[in-house]
């Protein structure tokens, strides 16, 4: 029992500096996220959103937000990292990758990772932080919850057949590949 | 009360042509988007999704799913067609128009329609439909639903008050732009 103790003692101790490290590279890359934020602020191309994606403790992919500057409501910081870091893997996944993101991420960027399916995602401001200077990502994160005919924006189903005559078409190919 | 009918019956026929031209237009478009899905999968390019965006009747921005061929995992077909039309309008918002889409939006896809902000949504295919062919929409949409600590995806916050110091730098700036 005492030696388990002592054994159990020990290995925490070794495995100290590793959790460190660990934590040290974590709010390396959060800095690098804010400090992206802070450099779309300046330049007045956007609201103050960083990212960074890392794979194997580097930076891979970087973006902040330019929806302003590039007239695109889609750019948003964890988009254009996305982007960025899927084009410089030449993957349209980001296998055993990290998101670090100076906000919690909208619907539209928390769908966007999970299409690139990275291991993990780490947020500086939450949801309700942008909700505190007018941005108001609860509002989308409530519609997608709502039922389609209590949506603010109306959604209409038609042509379904027609519609469906296509996926039958491309389901059958052999050559199909999943993403 | 005669009259009444009698004058409700002669308003309703006469709004008919309209309604039933609404209706072509609606099919037209939507249409328009199916063709486009095909021939995303005529190229190989991706998925088989399609999409335009339609604004005072007319075709204004299109794209087809190209995450295959571009290694992107947001070249969805709203994603796409979005940035085609704000770049087309010279704008971040797609007030005034219509989404016409092959199939019921991804959240990414939806979340991105909320942050451009058109006033209707026309969809071909379900989600459901979308699943039968290996499309999970579904997983994602739980996923968007589900509390923080039990995604399937770990999500962690890290430095707040860094994070937040943007925020309240950004908040307190008199040219900053809304979106």
């Amino acid at each position: 029992m005492r030696s388990d103790l002592i054994r159990s003692i020990i290995l925490k101790i070794l495995s100290l500096p590793i959790e460190i490290l660990s934590m040290l590279n974590e709010e390396k890359f959060m800095k690098a996220a804010i400090a992206l934020a802070e450099r779309g602020v300046e330049n007045g191309e956007g609201g103050p959103f960083g990212c960074v994606i890392v794979k194997d403790g580097k930076i891979i992919g970087e973006g902040y937000n330019k929806v302003i500057s590039t007239n695109d409501p889609t750019a948003h910081a964890e988009i254009v990292a996305i982007r960025d870091a899927c084009k410089n893997l030449n993957s349209f996944q980001l296998e055993e990758c990290e998101v670090y993101t100076s906000c919690e991420p909208c619907p539209m960027c928390l769908g966007a990772i999970y299409w690139a399916r990275p291991k993990a995602i780490y947020f500086g401001n939450t949801k309700e932080d942008a909700a505190t200077i007018g941005f108001d990502d609860s509002m989308i994160y409530d519609e997608i919850r709502a039922d389609l005919n209590v949506r603010k924006i109306p959604a209409f189903n038609i042509l379904r057949k027609e519609a469906n005559a296509t996926f039958v078409n491309w389901n059958e190919r052999d050559a199909k590949k999943h993403y």
